[in-house]
């Protein structure tokens, strides 16, 4: 889109603001579900400003729109906004809320859509306003001026058998409901779709990647539900699969049915981080007690019960063939056209790697947007390729794959680094080296009941920090059973979590390390928190794929760094030589082969 | 005190709360200062329940004294105070502010003085109840009836000439009224008394082990300073030695002054944590602006200026030599003396410690009660002998000492455990191996700028982690210059801790390892902050004294942690030679000799 289309947009919502006698309008990244990924017709922030990252929201005034974004975005957020027309901020350093206090004028009425602002940001934005008032929108102005919005997503929904779940949705929901009366509380809105996929063993098709169905749910402490979603989207089969205490809503009921429910005292949860405020508004309207809650779905669902943990193993058994075969692939093309002077891509790469997953039985679509990049991109850790994307991935040069993918029985993530010839950048081999002893200081520990996210962050980071070196994203993620690839709530890394980490919980380990402009290098498994010994935990590992062995300078490692890559490579040769091809298992016994 | 005695001063309070229409009376641990030692006068916690632990608060209503104390104090609560009388709460697990919203009745008056409870507990309290109003008291009731009662502490106050504190009181208040007018306050209220001695480089003598004088302090934002303390306790040194800008002022002006001093709309900054709430409703009542934030000394005063920082250095020189004398004569004593059947006590070792500090020139006093444990003693973290113990220390059992000084230029604070024939409790090899190996770990820390103590807490638990053990204690505590052993706001533990560790600050690093009623088992030093390559920063370490390494299994260390060893001994031996008496010496030579 052009710089003048752009700047024609801004004015066509400037005269909706001013039609609608706004001086402002918050425009958040977030649809109603507060997720990573939104469906076309929600990217409301990127049809405006252009910035297309997943963290971000603008402030549109009548003379400035403010974007702030995430520090990863920055240079994204530069490249695809002109300053012509955005002043950039960074999300967390220089906080909407606080630009907003500081531009409002006394009589200022500050559009926001409730439906699409958490409740907790709701607040941080009234509590920093001095001058001016916020304004919740009855329709959304960017949607009265778009004139080509994509429809609202309506992915077909399938239910999730029993066999894949383990546990059936009458039993989720009874125990849900068990929670709610231990808790004090007589309704629980559910605004999360991932929760409520998991909750009502359904899949859907709304959003890339995150096989959800954009929708709400009202469950109360006698096991009732009220799931407002698209009837077209329910295939024959869900309706069937649904117990009887689920009933069908159209999403237009859902702020209604929360009013109709909402007697005055009721005591009705709600996660205010991921709430609309809305939802609270409509309990407090209605003289409710909305009571601020992390979800009590989210906690339950991070405990993964023993069918999922073994749907888990066996598509990572599916998924460590198809990583396997693709690097069997990428040695050989890499060198050989190389040397024709008709290098491999990035993209084609990245292509090649789905072409191998599509070959696994169980293999349904990508978990993300893999990040497949050469050299100096792969020191971007929201790098992309495009569609026309010409980038050679050098015999001389290196390589990082980050990768996952959903099957029917599980989700995979998994990250590679790569190089190929003898040559290889100033210092590659030394941080290659310094990221492999950082992985297994993690991948080996022990940890005692109580343990959260930010208490082992630095054990991961320690054998880099000795070198000087250090990685400026999270060490690892939680990870869902056949849903979002970043689930909450469990997460390592420096920011304060305060989440037990415990058996059945999946969590990826990632740690890297980034030179500008030159390379990027990680190493990302998924593991199982497991009970050891002596009523300890520990990680067991999911992914099955070799590390590659030729940038690890010998002398820097351990006995125990090399004895356990030894024993872990053993491990990939036996879990997956039965399921590779020839030529692949003839390269994966020269990977595997001990150091 | 018999269980009668005890009955009746209950009974007594119980009168006078009745006399003044009260239900209830909130009695904490806390004096006016809340710091960890208080005045004989303060201790009415004591008086009141027998209950002498430096973490506990009581509730004493008509029917029943519930006291509330700290987990580690759990044992000794229970011996001091008899179930007859008191009812047992875990502080933490069962908070005081609930139990008493539980059981108030519409129409209670509970009492309680606004000088002893914190501001942030006071809202705590606040926010639970129900039924019933929280009445603050004119003066305290236990006071009333403690016919005994100790006066209040006059212990003199001296000046810390500038050599020693680095930077004189005039700069130092300087930079606080900087810092006030950039926060935008115009008014600052101190009440912790080492905050007051280190602005105004004054030592007192009021509590134990603290050379503090209890007393407050205001200070506006144009470097005035009202001091409010007792004229008796200022020596002509301090009086002729406070810059001008200080004025001296009664105690009891304290709150008249701050009301006088708080013009309608001023704001006040007070430290919600640590202030009485007497000074927030101070602020509130005058119509002034009451501005919670951690106190703005507070964090100045961590960060150790040169002189300061040498001045630790220095005083470290005398107390390794302190400690290997000590080490010398317990290690000649225990086996001569045990073999006569006259074995050296607890209590006749922390009595030894003490003269060997006192035969160095600039020792002034312990700086803190002492921790003198043989065997299982030794389990109690808060352990302590009494006047006519005479638990022995025996040949082929285990001893730990945990004990530290206040020296002329700064504060000591050291651990070492102690085994003395060849015969050693099954398993404490093995452990002490391991509680080596994680002081290793974390002694040895290179950190980026922005690590806080909860990342790093783990890296010294890791090597107890790998062997299924672990320690219920955190791993390293602030240390003040001459002033108090366990200073904020760093800490180096489990619970979430929003500071900065930066250059300067002083760290205890203890890891530990305890098996009950049979041994305890830790390793303690003080180490310095200091930048090191790459803008990372390390631990300088401060202590010298031999770390017992006959007790270390061989081939349980790694090269690196022998290799520390040995270079730290080396060390021990360069800095203490040249003061070490011929036999302490000889000893010492042999005991850092290189493994």
């Amino acid at each position: 889109m052009s710089d003048t289309d752009k700047a024609r947009i801004v004015a066509a919502l400037r005269a909706e603001l001013s039609a609608r006698g706004l001086d402002a309008f918050i425009l958040p990244r977030y649809d109603a579900h507060q997720a990573e990924y939104v469906a076309p017709h929600d990217e409301r922030l990127a049809y405006v400003t252009g910035f297309t990252g997943s963290a971000g929201l603008a402030i549109v005034t009548m003379n400035t729109v403010a974007l702030f974004v995430d520090g990863h975005y920055v240079v994204q957020a530069t490249n695809q906004c002109p300053p012509s027309l955005v002043t950039h901020h960074h999300l967390h350093n220089d906080p909407p809320e606080f630009w907003v206090a500081d531009v409002a004028q006394t009589g200022w009425r500050i559009g926001f859509d409730p439906m699409h602002i958490p409740s907790a940001l709701f607040d941080r934005f009234g509590q920093a306003l001095g001058q001016g008032e916020l304004v919740a929108v009855e329709s959304n102005p960017v949607d009265a001026i778009w004139a080509d919005q994509p429809e609202p997503p309506l992915g077909q929904a399938d239910a999730l058998p029993v066999q894949i779940s383990g546990q059936s949705a009458r039993e989720k929901i009874d125990k849900l409901a068990g929670d709610l009366r231990a808790s004090g509380a007589e309704l629980c809105v559910e605004t999360q779709p991932d929760n409520i996929a998991w909750l009502l063993n359904v899949r859907g098709a709304d959003v890339a990647f995150n096989p959800v169905a954009n929708s709400f749910a009202l469950i109360d402490a006698a096991g009732q539900v009220l799931w407002f979603v698209a009837s077209q989207k329910l295939s024959r089969d869900v309706t069937d699969f649904l117990p009887e205490a689920v009933r069908i809503c159209a999403p237009d009921e859902f702020l209604p049915k929360l009013d109709e429910r909402t007697r005055p005292g009721l005591s009705v949860l709600f996660d205010p981080e991921f709430s609309p405020v809305a939802v609270r508004l409509a309990i407090e309207k209605a003289g409710g007690a909305a009571l601020p809650q992390a979800n009590l779905l989210t906690a339950r669902k991070a405990h993964k019960n023993p069918v999922e943990l073994a749907g888990m193993r066996t598509c990572h058994i599916e998924d460590g063939i198809a990583w396997v075969e693709f690097c069997a692939w990428l040695n050989d093309t890499v060198s050989h056209r190389g040397s024709d002077g008709n290098p491999v891509t990035e993209r084609e790469a990245e292509q090649a790697m789905l072409r191998f997953r599509q070959a696994q039985p169980g293999f349904l679509e990508p978990s993300f947007n893999p990040i497949s990049a050469a050299d100096g991109n792969a020191a971007m850790c929201h790098y992309a390729t495009q569609a026309d994307n010409a980038v050679p991935i050098r015999t001389d040069g290196t390589y990082l794959l980050d990768s996952g993918g959903q099957y029917v029985t599980g989700t995979t993530d998994a990250t590679r680094s790569f190089a190929f010839g003898t040559q290889r950048p100033d210092g590659y081999d030394r941080a290659y080296t310094v990221v492999f002893k950082a992985f297994h200081a993690i991948a080996t520990l022990r940890f005692p009941s109580g343990t959260q996210g930010h208490h082992i962050d630095a054990i991961c980071r320690r054998p880099l920090w000795d070198f000087g070196l250090d990685y400026d994203h999270g060490t690892g993620h939680g990870v869902g059973h056949r849903l979002s690839v970043h689930e909450h709530p469990q997460r390592i890394g420096k920011p304060y979590n305060p989440v037990d980490l415990a058996p059945g919980m999946i969590l990826s380990l990632e740690p890297g390390y980034y030179e500008q402009d030159r390379f990027g290098i990680r190493i990302e498994n998924l593991f199982e928190v497991v009970l050891d010994a002596d009523g300890f935990m520990a990680f067991s590992n999911l992914t099955w794929c070799p590390i590659q062995t030729a940038m690890l300078v010998p002398e820097m490692l351990s006995e125990a760094e090399r004895d356990w890559l030894n024993a872990y490579h053993a491990d990939v040769l036996e879990h997956l030589s039965p399921g590779l091809s020839p030529g692949a298992l003839a390269w994966a016994k020269a990977a595997c082969a001990p150091i």
